[in-house]
Parts: structure tokens; sequence; C-alpha cells
């Protein structure tokens, strides 16, 4: 095979509102490589299928001196993702060629890696490897081990879940229905809203359309506030909260592209409503259900019994345009990038 | 005996800021009794004798159509609030003569009570009567019980307290340190903060003079934030927390006075640190450790092993400015009135 393109992604320049493709993200091609040649040096090569565009990436993208929960990524460096690649060619025994591998890859098209304890070999459960960033993978993860710790449903009970057709609020909708609960589900389209509805959310709205509080103020008080987006929506739920609320943390993307953050005014709901609010970042939990996770769920995943929606982008050249919509909720479903078929 | 007056003080007016004695809540000594001959129609006469003041009264004055987590008091009614009463006549055997009371009574010189159901028959451990308003009431319930509850605490971390010269506070940082933690406490004036050092503060500081951002920046991350004022405050120890920090909500002061509420702006903290915001109200707890607190903790007290403050106002007629002095923060350690000696 002879020397071909090896594109990559690269993190430009730190961005103060919304990341811009060809700004603050742009795409590079000007390295090659020869996939059948390059030296190994006792690593593995791993062509890239699948990579995963999820709302966390925009606080990666920040000065290398600013303070944040997971590193930032690196100026002139290719970003990085939970990702699938294929194993291309092998110089480590605990790899082969063939093997799926799932976990954190740089945005390129091939990379060499060297320690196969970075990354988990999937077993083909009949899903597409693109499953094993979303709903098979950690976003299926957050909402699977943050509802499993921290929910503590009741039959009967009320939920609130925003972004309720994304791959974590999709799921975290199907687990309250599982455990008997009423769920009140935003989005912000009315394909989304559709969506919602099918896989049995109770009550689902448009919350650019639909005033929240409204809602709430009908179907609630609510339970258990599923949040990833803070700001004006965590006001709304503290106000209609149920005594002995729960509200799980899990993201405030209202938050992540804007300087001119909205202040919420009434956390004295915390203390007189007995409020538990619980934060939460997915790779702490992680160690005590992985393997629980990894050898079930995927399966009924597969099985049709938990449902999602993919949003799916055709080319590395585009990570940086489904990054920014993402952020701005453009997407409808799981935003992965499609870099390669195998 | 002839009939002696029986002042009471009033709820008269919803204040928008402070309460204010004269005007929103008022002393009315209109009313007399006869001690010896007031029908008692099977109930029991109690004379009070110390009355609690504490910061969530504020959060009773307020309209009757407002809502709030505890009853509103009436207007034109006596305000009340826990105190301890001296049983003078009875017509019910559960209850005798000379029995002193604790429990939750109107602001009158004597009060006709039926269900004793409703009040504690304490028994005489050597300490004054006042401090079963204090530290071997009610406020020392809410410090020891969600203490107990929430706080997890590891020897060699950090809490840092609020309002620690207060019934609650003070009562914290002395459970903070027999539990091994390095304590850092805020209260508003230099006497306090000697105060807060004598019961073993290791960090005592006057919020008012002293920054705290540069406290906590300085003498944490905190593991433990006991928050007795929201707010700013509030703010800071978000910015300062420790990953898996926990927040003890008991109370936000800062904000019960003012309708130009100070706006918290890094709640997503509460997600990338992982913390838990626990809300609680000290009623929800008690059922479950009453008992237990009863029987061992005023024999501690007594014994000298824990410290505590009074700030003591001599008669009835005082009560409202008693009140407007704890939500000014003008009382220096557990705020009651002396109604009438024995």
């Amino acid at each position: 095979m002879a020397p071909v393109k090896n594109g990559r992604y690269i993190f430009n320049e730190v961005p103060t509102g919304l990341p811009e493709p060809g700004k603050t993200v742009v795409y590079d091609d000007s390295e090659t490589i020869d996939p059948d040649t390059v030296p190994l040096n006792g690593g593995f090569l791993v062509k890239i299928l699948v990579l995963s565009i999820d709302p966390y990436l925009r606080g990666k993208m920040r000065g290398p001196n600013d303070k944040g929960y997971n590193p930032a990524f690196e100026l002139g460096k290719p970003l990085n993702s939970f990702s699938v690649g294929v194993v291309v060619r092998s110089e480590n025994p605990a790899v082969k060629p063939g093997d799926h591998l799932y976990g954190i890859f740089d945005f390129k098209h091939y990379v060499i890696e060297h320690d196969p304890s970075k990354f988990r070999v999937l077993k083909d459960e009949g899903l597409p490897w693109s499953a094993y960033v979303g709903v098979a993978g950690m976003p299926g993860e957050t909402a699977v081990y943050a509802w499993k710790k921290y929910a503590h449903p009741k039959k009967g009970e009320v939920a609130f879940v925003t972004t309720g057709a994304g791959p974590v609020g999709a799921t975290v909708i199907q687990l309250a229905k599982a455990d008997g609960m009423k769920v009140i589900a935003s989005a912000g389209s009315d394909d989304k809203v559709e969506f919602m509805r099918e896989i049995g959310a109770d009550v689902a709205f448009n919350y650019k359309t639909v005033d929240t509080r409204k809602v709430l103020e009908k179907e609630g008080p609510i339970n258990i506030f599923w949040d990833n987006v803070g700001g004006e929506t965590l006001e709304a739920a503290l106000d209609f909260a149920a005594l002995h609320g729960r509200f799980i943390e899990c993201g405030m993307i209202s938050e992540y592209n804007t300087t001119e953050r909205y202040t919420v005014k009434n956390l004295m709901n915390i203390v007189t409503k007995e409020l538990t609010v619980q934060g939460f970042v997915v790779g702490t939990i992680r160690p005590k259900y992985e393997e629980w996770f990894y050898s079930t769920w995927p399966k009924r995943v597969a099985s049709g019994e938990i449902k999602y929606k993919e949003d799916r982008v055709y080319g590395l050249e585009n990570a940086g345009q489904a990054i920014a919509d993402v952020q701005s909720g453009r997407n409808f479903g799981k935003s992965v990038v499609i870099v390669a078929e195998e």
C-alpha cells in the first residue's frame, strides 16, 4: 500500500463562545502514513472507524493554565474522544489485527498505540460499532451508573429529564419508565419531542416553544431532576421540586459557551425542600459497574429493548462542525463521526 | 393572686427587609390573666421562662398565601418559637406543676395548652433552662443530626463552618474537631473570631474584614462546607471545594432579608468536583435521633465538654429587637429572651 493521507482534527485556538470549525478547531491533512510499513516499535496500528462528539469536549477547549476537571486539549495537537477503531497491524501479543478497540483515541485516521490496557476489546453483539460510543459506551454508562447510584426511584414518582433525545437523556427516560416513574422530558425541537414520546416519556415538550415552568407546575412536583443543562431550567426545577427531591447534576450545557451565565436565584429551595443535589463524573463511578455494564447492556441494546437514536456525520473533516452542532443542540440523537468504513 | 398583664409579641405586618420592632412585630400588653383562677378546661397553664430567637423565624414572617416550608405566622397573632416554660397549674394528669416543658410556645407570659405530647418534660441536668433552646435543644440537634447523617468526616480533611459563633456553627466546629478535621470558621466580628478559636477552630476569621476567598485559597480546598449563609460565601466554597466535597445546606441567611439576592455563578463545580449538596430541615431527621440526643447530649454540655455561648435579652418586650439582631448578625452566641425567672 502506498502512503495515504493521515488527516487530523486539531485544537487550534481557545474559543470564547461556540467552537468554530476552520478557526478554533481545524482539519489538517498534511501528514501521510503508510499503514503497511510504518514502524510500530512494539505497538499496534489502529484505523479509526467512529468517534464520539460529546458535550464535555467543550470544557477541554481551554488554555493550558485554565483549571478544569479533566485535562485540557493541547493547542496545535489533535482533539481526542471516545472512539472505536480496528487493529490493522500489531507487534503486541495482547492485541491482534481485526480486534475492535474502544477507548480514547486522537481525531486521526490512523494512530499508533502502545498500551493495550487503555482500551477495551469489543465483542461483536450485532450492534453497529458506532453504538459503542453512544448508548453502549460512555454516554450509556453515564446514564446507567448515575441512575443506579443516585436516583433512588420510586414507582409513581415524577422524573424530569433534560436533553431527552440525546444518548444520556434518552437512556434515562427509559430507565425511569422501567422503574415505574412518570417521566417529563424536554428537548429543543419537535422531532426530538416525538422521539422522546416514542421511547416512553409521558410528557415531552420543546423547551424553545413551551414554558418549562408551566409544564412543571402542571405535571410536577418533580422527585428526580436529571440535569444536563443548568441555568434557567435548573432554576425552574428547584421551584417545582418535591420534598426530598434528588437532583442528578450531569452537566450544564447552557453555561459552556457563554461568559454571561444565567444565575440561579432560588438555591434556598435546596434547604427548605431538603434536596440532594449530586454532581458526578462518569469516570469516577465506572470502576464499580464497568464489567457488569459491558457484559449485559450491549445485549439489551442489540435486542431492541433499549432504544437509541444516532446522528451520523461522515468524514473526519466534518468533526468540527459536529462539535459546534452538539454545543448548540442541532444534532438529533447521539452525534458520531464515521471516520471510515471497515 | 390578682390578674397580671399577659403581654404578647405579635406578628403585625409582613416585612420586606429586616423585621422592625414596633412595626412589623409589636409588643402588646392589653391582655391580663389571673394565673390562679383562669379556667383550664382540662389543660395546663404554663409560665414561659425563656424563648428562642432563631434565623428561621424570618421565613415564617410572610403573607398567608406565600409558599414556605413551614407554616407562616398569622398576622395579628403572637409569634411562636421553641421555648421552655414551667407548669403552674394542671388539670391533665400527664403534666404536673413544677414540670419544665420544652416545645413550641407562643410569645406570651402565660399560655394554656392541652396536648402534653407536643412538649418534652425536661430533666434537670444542671444546665440553665435557656440551654435547652440552644445547644441542648433544636440548634444543637440541627448540628448533631446533620453532621451525623451527612458529613462523612475523615481525619485530616478540611471543614469550613459559617456563622461559627452561633449555636449551630459553634457545635459543628466542635464536632468537626472531635472527628480530627482541620476547621476553618467564619463569623462577623472579632470577638466571635476569638470565641471560635477558643472552641477549637484552627483558622477563624471575620468575613467582614478578611476576604473569604483568600482564606479558602490558602487553607482549603474544603471537604465539608457547613452553609448557614448562602450567596457569595457559597460561591466561594464552590470554587475552593475539594473533589467529592459535601455541602451541608442548613440555611442561607444572606438571602432572608433582601429581595436582591446574590446569584451564584459557578454551580458547574457541583458536576466537575462531584459534590454532594444536601439540604435538610432538622424536624425531618429528628425522629431517628431524638431520644439518643436528649439522653446523652445535655449531660455532655453540662459537663463542660461541649461549649456554647449565649446572648441573653431580658424581657418579652425586647423579643422584636432580638429577632432583628439575629437577622443582621448583631447577636453574639445563641440569642434567647429571658421572659421570666422562676
